[in-house]
């Protein structure tokens, strides 16, 4: 296969939506969450999202990023209303609604309601969790990072409860996401379904790679 | 299938190691890439790396966090002392070599050697890359974000250059990751393939999604 190659001179160049293609695909396999949150005047929101990644384990923090101009607004503004959010994994079975909540629906307008999806609530957690999801955390916004450099933001949050399968944890605490049916977003509007490989063994120099429970 | 649910302070109470294991996996899908650097003596650096992720595309960006004693430690101080690295995708191929660059080699032991890749210099850059990845991308440090809460770093780089095949790479800049046999990784150790499902087209309220190429 030939090889392609883009400066950044060429980078620049490229057609916007081209360019936000091709770039979003670029980091790799992303995580793939929908945010439940609440106003206020208990009107709901619910956004998919493909930035959370893991920050540290103790304390339990997971960051995401909030663009500048997106139609999660709604949902940072619930978030910095509440001080709370959830996020719910996106399975095989749901991809579809999860990425319906993305169209710029009102405000008074529920994306749980228009993509039918079920509103959970849990131990007098204010946030609504996504019924249909099988791993589900609260989370309580810690701090909003200002990224100057291109003017998104990166919430950071703690983890207040924790919900998932019993048996998709191993002995040593390892979650099995791919029988979770987890998927991964690639670029910007791909679904991925996981197959899981191998786990390794913490690695030591001069010492063979052994299997892991899967 | 039963449900597990840990409160803040049950996970508080958990194992450390346990803890880290099922914390690390519930971000979702992670992107699996080799981080290639190189100091002022001309010793290069290969760091497996789970949390880059993508920052903006125009200009092109892309972040991962740097934690504060981990063994990526020579990997950070070299991008520091040059202002460049490269990022490079993780195939089903090579990633037993990807993860057996985390073990604790001596500075003066490149991981490249170690494990078994090839570095690669392309146009002048002055990091090397990974010969043996479809996808490599050049990188310029921008900032280093200070993440005060638990001390780690957001390392913030903006794309020089970009090498893939251009055969993935669909007609509106989509770029299919499951065709270049891309790996997700799932919490510390854990190593995915993907099967790509589905392209969704971009969400309209009162619109059904209809399929984009894949």
């Amino acid at each position: 296969m030939g090889e392609k190659s883009f400066s950044r001179k060429e980078i620049e160049g490229l057609d916007n939506r081209y360019r936000a293609q091709l770039i979003n695909s670029l980091s790799g396999a992303k995580s793939a969450n929908l945010i439940g949150s609440i106003n206020q005047e208990k009107q709901t929101n619910l956004a998919v999202i493909s930035s959370v990644i893991h920050l540290g384990s103790n304390p339990a923090l997971f960051g995401f990023i909030q663009r500048p101009t997106t139609v999660e607004r709604h949902t940072f503004e619930n978030i910095i209303q509440t001080g709370f959010y959830t996020l719910n994994h996106i399975h095989t079975d749901m991809y579809k609604a999860a990425h319906q909540t993305s169209a710029r629906y009102e405000r008074e307008q529920s994306e749980f309601d228009a993509v039918g999806l079920t509103e959970e609530y849990k131990e007098a957690f204010v946030s609504p969790y996504v019924k249909e999801s099988h791993i589900k955390l609260g989370l309580q916004l810690e701090e909003v990072v200002d990224l100057k450099i291109n003017g998104t933001k990166l919430v950071i949050g703690s983890v207040q409860h924790l919900y998932l399968p019993e048996g998709i944890i191993k002995s040593d605490g390892y979650v099995n996401l791919a029988q979770a049916n987890a998927v991964a977003v690639t670029g910007l509007d791909a679904y991925n379904s996981l197959t899981a490989l191998e786990r390794l063994s913490y690695a030591k120099p001069d010492q063979p790679l052994i299997n892991m429970e899967l």
